[in-house]
């Protein structure tokens, strides 16, 4: 049922064609990485525009989803 | 009350020392941003490590922060 990519991560979602949200294991740490791959060949393989983010800075990020939905809609009003 | 980092891009919050999500206006379009900076001098300037989401990836994102939770507590869990 869990798809994991070619990399051996679990994937959470597809942002579009190129762009995922996954899971890793680094050295017994879990990361969020949200990355552009491309193809080589049949494989998918990262490429260096993403980032991935230790427990704490994803836990930081989720507590200020309400501070980005926010400065988002601001920002759409002040464009009408 | 708003901070604005020296790119001129809203700072939401900060994530470690040198990385920050900022909402940038690119061409109209408002990008959330996920990104590593540098110092030149005085001022911070960004990496390519980073991501910058338009408003449909970071919408797919924040729908999928459920499955992100879950799957970090369940790598937890097996980890203990």
């Amino acid at each position: 049922e869990q798809e994991y990519d070619d990399e051996g991560n679990l994937v959470i979602c597809r942002l579009s064609a190129k762009r995922k949200v996954t899971i890793q294991n680094f050295r017994g740490a879990n990361l969020v990485s949200i990355r552009e791959y491309y193809y080589d060949g049949g494989a998918e393989r990262p490429t260096t525009k993403g980032i991935s983010l230790n427990e704490e800075q994803w836990s930081t990020l989720r507590k200020n989803i309400p501070a980005i939905e926010k400065a988002v809609k601001d920002m759409q009003d002040r464009d009408m």
